[in-house]
């Protein structure tokens, strides 16, 4: 198969774990309650996603006080980054392959 | 959510349904043989991978006898071009809103 396809990450297939990617690529920490909220998942669903994330990692959490309430936020790692950046490139290549000539 | 990740289709989010729709984007009419051998997939794999885009009517499947010997190829109907010619747009733009600047 053309070598591409190599390069496309099984954990970021899903929508799921392309929006929280894309969501910590543009910001550098985010809370759950905002990822939650930028990308229409249950708690359940999500919390699922970045535990994934999180074991293969590619993004930290960090859980601090603020006010005394726990806040828990997400950051990706440089190894998240990359491989993310990797899955893009891919998909780029995928693309390139098929844009209709104009 | 950035509304282009809204026409991220679930049916082409593995990297097995991204090589099939890619390689019959390209090639009118593909063999079974081919497609297993291309994508390096099992022949279960690939059969319930294409029986899904078969059931989306993504594709079409023809069954013919050459020199007496059964010939199944498959082929992509207008349906699944423009299907996954909309997830390769959402999937560029997600690209290019993570396009490192140069």
């Amino acid at each position: 198969m053309k070598n591409y396809l190599d390069y496309i990450n099984k954990a970021f297939e899903s929508k799921a774990r392309l929006g929280i990617m894309s969501v910590l690529m543009v910001q550098e920490k985010v809370e759950f309650s905002k990822l939650k909220e930028t990308l229409h998942l249950t708690d359940g669903n999500l919390a699922s996603h970045l535990r994934a994330l999180e074991e293969a990692t590619y993004l930290r959490v960090d859980k601090q006080f603020l006010d005394r309430k726990p806040n828990t936020t997400y950051a990706l790692t440089q190894n998240g980054k990359h491989a993310f950046q990797l899955h893009l490139d891919a998909l780029e290549n995928l693309i390139v392959n098929h844009k209709p000539n104009p």
